[in-house]
């Protein structure tokens, strides 16, 4: 069973990737709903919540389990990943997209929106140089170095959680924030959070065809694939039952609703209580 | 020692208005940012909440509490309430906010904006009804009954907290939330969320001077000396040293950054833990 573990409904858009690509697999979606939304909380509160969330997928048998929200991989992963120490398998949506950028990027000019709380981890710019290695610009006139533009954007989740994707407010408010990367010149822009690809068709437009937007969701599965080639026996000991369990720690009818938009499908949710 | 509870910053609109009311008296007020906003959770989670973030103040020794905050008036004061039996004693801020509304309203055409969950708890609707002796129309076109218009504005917590208080697209939704309202005539406009005095000219302006505009943070503290008329002996038990105390279950920083500017002064924050 791969599990995944979040805050709330963003994970889903991750999912909706495995869903796609892996469809063979069973899985189990973990949305802390009673306490959502992480952004606006304490690097101490959100490492105590994801250790107890990703404790509950362990304990339910995930034999991987990803940390599908930029927040809690961006402040907790490395707490989880020590006290499990590959068993199991656990991994964040932060490497993978920083990895994917550092590939696409042509002049080492990376934008990155994220919640406030991403941003401020400072956590994308630490992994931007911790792999270098994947950047490797062909153009003569690229950088030596990468450098990291962030723009921290708390509205956009609630925009998008009360379905204004399409709305003038939500256009004005994403041009606001854009525009200082547009300034920067930036040609890959980082969606640092998993609600953000159900706006990515206007942020590409706003961004131009000289831009690459890199979604974690996209970057999620795409590491997966390598892992599994790399780990032949983890792809193998996944069990393949068509299980899907998407569970809730707060109203499973609200989670239902808004879940299924995310998934674009409906779901069943149920409750689960830990602590 | 008055003791101020709300799920984060709005109930300092409620707090600012007794401090210029009452100056003499000893302040403690608790926002319990670890779980904040309390808007998507479950009624059940905000009972929870709210009576141990009550039982907080109770310890400390607070002998008057008022749960600031719409939300957890709306979802968790009667069982507060039911638990302390009046020692100390606990006020909401929705009964006086809609006291203050059936007073005000010409036709008994009240409109009501807040958070979904306010909205969904239906309780502005029932206490309208429970004291519609204070509906007393003077306009011989008056309705018999007090009818109410709801709107849920869940996208106005998070601009106001970002800042956006004077922003176009700020305005462009407020205007979407009203314009329901404006069609529907109503003579009176509950704000329902202690964050909304924030927006309280544009709200007025939008509305037009035929709609009065009730905030329940004046209205609060309008009910409160009414209580103290009627019990003097709890005027004369609350202590007054000058002590103002500002407490987060989260950041203090944050706390302090944000807590300021509702507050109009610059504060000092404390942290703290209980269960």
């Amino acid at each position: 069973m791969i599990g995944f573990f979040d805050s709330g409904f963003g994970g889903l858009t991750v999912m909706k990737e495995y869903l796609k690509r892996y469809p063979e697999f069973d899985y189990m979606y973990l949305g802390d709903q009673a306490n959502y939304p992480y952004g606006p909380h304490s690097q101490e509160r959100i490492e105590k919540l994801t250790l107890a969330g990703v404790g509950y997928l362990v304990e339910q048998g995930c034999e991987l389990i990803i940390v599908a929200c930029n927040t809690a991989s961006a402040e907790a992963l490395r707490a989880v990943q020590e006290k499990y120490q590959g068993k199991p398998v656990i991994l964040g949506v932060l490497v993978p997209t920083a990895q994917e950028a550092l590939k696409q990027s042509r002049f080492g000019n990376v934008g990155l929106i994220a919640t406030r709380s991403t941003v401020d981890s400072g956590k994308y710019e630490r992994e931007l140089e911790n792999y270098t290695e994947f950047y490797q610009p062909k153009d003569k006139r690229a950088r030596e170095k990468v450098k990291l533009y962030s723009q921290a954007c708390p509205l956009l989740v609630p925009l998008i959680e009360e379905g204004l994707i399409k709305h003038p407010a939500t256009r004005m408010i994403l041009r606001n924030y854009l525009r200082p990367l547009k300034n920067a010149h930036v040609d890959t822009l980082i969606l640092g959070c998993t609600h953000y690809p159900l706006l990515q068709k206007e942020i590409n437009r706003m961004m131009g065809k000289n831009c690459r937007v890199i979604s974690s969701s996209e970057a999620s599965v795409e590491a997966i694939a390598d892992y599994f080639e790399k780990h032949p026996e983890l792809l193998e000991k996944l069990s393949k039952n068509g299980v899907r369990r998407y569970l809730t720690t707060d109203s499973p009818e609200r989670f239902a609703a808004l879940g299924g938009q995310f998934l674009g499908q409906k779901i069943e949710v149920e409750r689960v209580e830990y602590e």
